[in-house]
């Protein structure tokens, strides 16, 4: 339970004025375990002050802690504490900016009526140039039905417009990529459908988020059939181009060829199933797949279509089995499932050199220390863990390319091409097991990953 | 013809170097009607320069007119004519941007995962505070199908985004309101009803624009019932607020009451009817409505919905004939109709000190300078004449006071308080024929109409 930014509170805390007292309140934080990140005076008077304390907790309740720990000093009075993370959101996020000016009656005549109904007739004449001449070529929309938000679940679309304000936020500062959330009011397949084909007008492209499977699969499907812009569907295909870039570096580390390698994957819904196609276009042939229930074969009755899809393609001699049947003498591990489901210990029965991505998240699949004993290179999806696998490495860059081709849709190729040019922003010398993937931070990814993908989809037609 | 911004070209112009060249390609323009704006040396050289002039022209015909006339020009050749209006639209009028910084790994712990996860919890608990803690509380869809966008018709959702777009800016830049635009790929009533509705989460307020009569009075008046944010159909009321406002000051400078007054309409669509409308809120009593064919009245069979409603609230003696018999001792004329339906004669019927609103666009129902010789005020959509109506007086404000006050739809007395602060930006010493309503450039124009319009939201509850 390490203290993060993402638990941090600003306690204001009246002191009477003591020269101790400021210093017993920061042992106090100290002491019950929080960190300390800043201390503001804002008032200073003959008998008390104000202060401002900054402080990251572990959570919630640690928060609440640390709060009572300064309280219960003597001398001291916390009147108020404010949640940072809550403070950044008010107001939320996101912005609509103009990009041009309108101050002036010439701004208003060229950029509103009456000149605007030039460039209405110019696309009226010929509907491309609607790329050109308004934000659709630069804009995508993030559409969720708040039906899988992180690992909150069903929470709706109001509660889902954080987390797509952030995506937005991070198209933009990632890869300049005007993007708009879209939280829609149904779960209903069909209704999505339509909806998001009826305001495809206005994009270049649809960042599918947080829908839940089986549902995102025939809502992927379906639109990639019916618009002429690129679909993505991001908690798909943008981890299995993030986990296909970690891979190509994690095999380059222990020197094997994922043609060879035998890879078992956990967890059969929306990501899982990308993984395996990604993986298995970019060569790899010796694959399992397990769901809680263990080992998929074909033997197995009544499955959702993205299971039946999964005992086609994978476990040809029919094996059978519990998740750590499986692991024996396997070269990988992928975990896109559920917390805690390995002890470290199974992993030794691993082959030698094993790679293990435990990517559940926050809690991942085996614990990443306990794992590093038996394997050679361990990932998780955590950022205070070497190794994160972190959509962000992929999708700015993947839409940023899109766009720049003005592509039609987002092809396999294109995806490979993405995690290609992540793995690539890794050089040699800097290759090692506890650095197989760039920070999400690294500023050459989102470059390398949109020229990829541009170049890849102007070869492609 | 007067030459304007809209029209605006510049030039490139390859010159022999000639000492008289530039004076003689200069002379040209204004002998060509063109308003030369400005002259830019690109390249000077020993033997030519490079010259971009930017011509103000009054249509796309005159700029062709305008470039043949440099290119005649001797030793002068114009090698390219940029369109300064189309210029201006690269790339679209707006952009999704970032209130935060994204930057370091704190930011992205506090703005996305995992610290996004405590607010998407918030909201899942307490809905409310979506307008709190994400862009909803400031931000308003604006809504088309692209069915009726300005004069130019039904050109569709692609080639109605310029318009969206600018209005979006609009928003911004007079009010501080983010506004998105949505151009929806569909005519279907119900389907525009179903979309908008399942799109609401994310929004503070619908903006409808553009959407062709009939089928916009149902829309309306589906979303205000099924949403609980403000739905606004611009083209109805902030057409009839901006008419109210100004009519407001007409009375002011001929001395005359609005219960007392005649006033007949022409133009039975989307704006007359709300023109009524926002008249007999505020005390109008005396109303005839014209449409193509004449007096409506209610002998007449076969009217649509809101034709139907405009016989039954209009014209109690059940008048017959043509406008031109309507007009006989009328003391005001509003035209929301077509192009040059009257001469300037028609109107010496009309009562002493008539008052003449003729808003059709951009050739008013009457000539402008004629209707002078006969009427009091005379006002158009023009804003190359004085007393321009234009909507930009109100939607701003209008929905900066509704989000202000968090209101969940706007009323009719907001309407009327957004139409009462438009006419007291014209201070009494200010009022002449000439001046019944303030530029849209005027400062105090938004922010008189949102503090009225939040005021009277909150009083009303």
């Amino acid at each position: 339970m390490i203290p993060s930014a993402s638990y941090s509170v600003t306690l204001r805390v009246h002191l009477e004025t003591d020269p101790l007292g400021l210093g017993r309140v920061t042992t106090a934080v100290g002491e019950a375990g929080g960190a300390l990140v800043a201390v503001d005076i804002v008032e200073s008077h003959r008998n008390h002050m104000v202060v401002d304390l900054t402080v990251n907790a572990a959570n919630g309740e640690h928060a609440n802690t640390l709060r009572s720990a300064v309280d219960d000093v003597e001398g001291a009075h916390v009147h108020k504490a404010s949640d940072r993370t809550f403070l950044l959101h008010l107001g939320g996020k996101l912005e609509s900016a103009p990009t041009v000016p309108l101050r002036t009656r010439d701004d208003l005549s060229m950029a509103y009526t009456p000149g605007v109904a030039r460039v209405c007739e110019a696309i009226a004449t010929n509907p491309d140039d609607a790329r050109r001449l308004t934000i659709k070529g630069n804009t995508i929309a993030v559409v969720t039905d708040g039906s899988a938000v992180l690992g909150l679940g069903d929470i709706g679309p109001a509660a889902a417009m954080p987390v797509m304000e952030g995506k937005a936020v991070l198209f933009k500062e990632f890869a300049g990529v005007d993007a708009w959330p879209i939280c829609l009011d149904t779960q209903d397949t069909d209704e999505i459908v339509r909806t998001v084909q009826l305001l495809a007008p206005a994009y270049g492209g649809v960042n599918l988020e947080d829908i839940a499977a089986p549902r995102c699969f025939e809502i992927e499907e379906r639109l990639r059939d019916l618009l002429d812009i690129p679909v993505f569907h991001d908690d798909q295909h943008g981890t299995a181009i993030v986990v296909l870039a970690a891979l190509t570096n994690a095999l380059r580390v222990v020197d094997k060829r994922l043609e060879d390698v035998r890879i078992v994957l956990s967890g059969a819904g929306a990501a899982g199933v990308a993984i395996l196609k990604i993986l298995m276009a970019e060569g790899a042939t010796d694959l399992l797949a397990c769901d809680s229930k263990g080992l998929l074969h074909s033997a197995k009755q009544g499955l959702d279509p993205s299971k039946a899809w999964i005992v086609e393609h994978t476990n040809p001699e029919g094996r059978e089995g519990s998740l750590k049947d499986a692991l024996k003498d396997a070269d990988v591990f992928i975990g896109v499932s559920g917390p805690d489901i390995l002890e470290p210990g199974d992993l030794a029965v691993m082959a030698e050199n094993s790679i293990v991505f435990a990517l559940a998240n926050p809690t991942p699949e085996v614990n990443a220390a306990g794992a590093r004993r038996h394997a050679a290179v361990v990932a998780t999806g955590r950022s205070d863990e070497p190794n994160q696998i972190n959509n962000v490495l992929a999708f700015p860059g993947v839409f940023r390319g899109a766009l720049d081709a003005e592509a039609r849709s987002i092809t396999k190729p294109m995806e490979i091409a993405a995690a290609r040019a992540i793995a690539s922003v890794v050089a040699d010398d800097e290759l090692s097991p506890n650095y197989i993937i760039p920070s999400v931070f690294h500023g050459d990814v989102a470059p390398a990953v949109a020229e990829a993908v541009r170049k890849t989809a102007e070869a492609g037609g």
